[in-house]
């Protein structure tokens, strides 16, 4: 078992798009995301995102990464109620073009404090790739 | 115009696969590719291949960088009859896993030393791309 | 001649105090800088500078990428006057930390447009190590 | 606690010679290394190298990346006797050049599987300080 895991997804939408969709973070187009709040500007490293749940859950999330250039940010989760299996995480998404066809390819990776138990892991493994569909479907076209 | 050309492509492959048929570097799959014939183990940094293309072109390559756990490689041009329009070319390609669905993500870039040409950087372009596909028929079943 | 041009130090002061005279990118250690000016929070990418240099040059830099976790940030010059040799520039400075002796040492890379003339190119480079001297004054004790 | 560890050091000699020094990887440098037989060209990506430390310890790795351009190398124990308190390791070894002194950061980085004990990630990293002082005294005039 390993305490980082990576799952990706090719979008058929151009990068811009995606972007577009992942970089203001309200992650409205996650079916498992009720709302998310953020301090300030989705841009600004330092912001922090409330994020609810569906299932009644409550994250506090810090951006800690941001890249315009190379269409990539990083949020770590500060707080958590209930709490994750996992002392720590972080999670970096990136989105890359993909040029032959102008859609994308968005992978999503997470690292877990190695006290997160495998079903921590396999949760986020199932929830990422299930972010990552609804991101296909608010996308594409 | 810049001096760097990345070009992508989806291949519906694993990634084991994909990396398969790049990583002994005789590049069987490529169309333009007569032959390649290499000095000593294709995962051996510093061997050397001539490539012989259909066009009558003979290029000499030396792999200057090559990652078993991240799957890419690097080469660069160090001989070419005819000469190419740039002093100098560096190539990477790498393979990036697709989790979704089990296909792969391909990219190829490439860096130019400022004296290349906007029509050498074109016709790279272009061959990638071409490359790329014919990769995509080689392995995707 | 190359288009990229990287100049780094060994600055014996913390990462994290090395980070900190970098981040608020007021740029108070850099002899050549008179005054800096943000448009809002310097962890806000897309937020603008305007650094006025002590021989009068006036320059509009753009935030293009912050990183609080790799302690780095990239960039761009969108505006000079009087103009640069260079259709544009991107320029990265990254704080690694050297754990031997919690000093640090410091990176800062520039791409320029392949329009970028050698005369450019020198001058970024001498610049850039004048700063990073300069950086050292400032945070070594 | 975390299953990586990163510890890294600067040399007072050019990347070139410090390079050059750990390339080859028969680990001379190193105090704690009785003898390292490599099974083929120590550039040659998935080579072993059978490594005997002062200790009595046989350290069976695997070289898994290698890059003369920006010269790291990453290579993983697949063998050891004693067997070593983590399931899995892969250690990567970077050489920066300083351009400041024209002297050199080195950077080695361990990734341990998430059984590491906090033991073997202390051992790790009070050894590659050691190595890396060993590294110095070597290649240090």
């Amino acid at each position: 078992m390993s305490t980082n895991n990576v799952e990706s997804r090719v979008i058929k939408a151009p990068a811009t798009v995606v972007w577009d969709a992942l970089r203001k973070q309200d992650f409205k187009f996650w079916a498992l995301v009720k709302s998310a709040q953020l301090s300030s500007s989705p841009s600004e490293v330092g912001a922090t995102r409330t994020t609810t749940f569906t299932d009644g859950t409550v994250q506090k999330h810090r951006l800690v990464e941001f890249s315009e250039i190379n269409r990539f940010l990083t949020y770590e989760i500060i707080d958590s109620d209930p709490a994750i299996h996992s002392l720590s995480a972080q999670h970096t998404i990136r989105v890359f073009p993909v040029s032959a066809d102008d859609s994308s390819f968005v992978q999503w990776s997470s690292d877990f404090s190695s006290e997160g138990s495998l079903e921590a892991v396999m949760d986020s493994k199932y929830k990422k790739l299930e972010a990552l569909a609804d991101l296909a479907k608010a996308v594409e076209k």
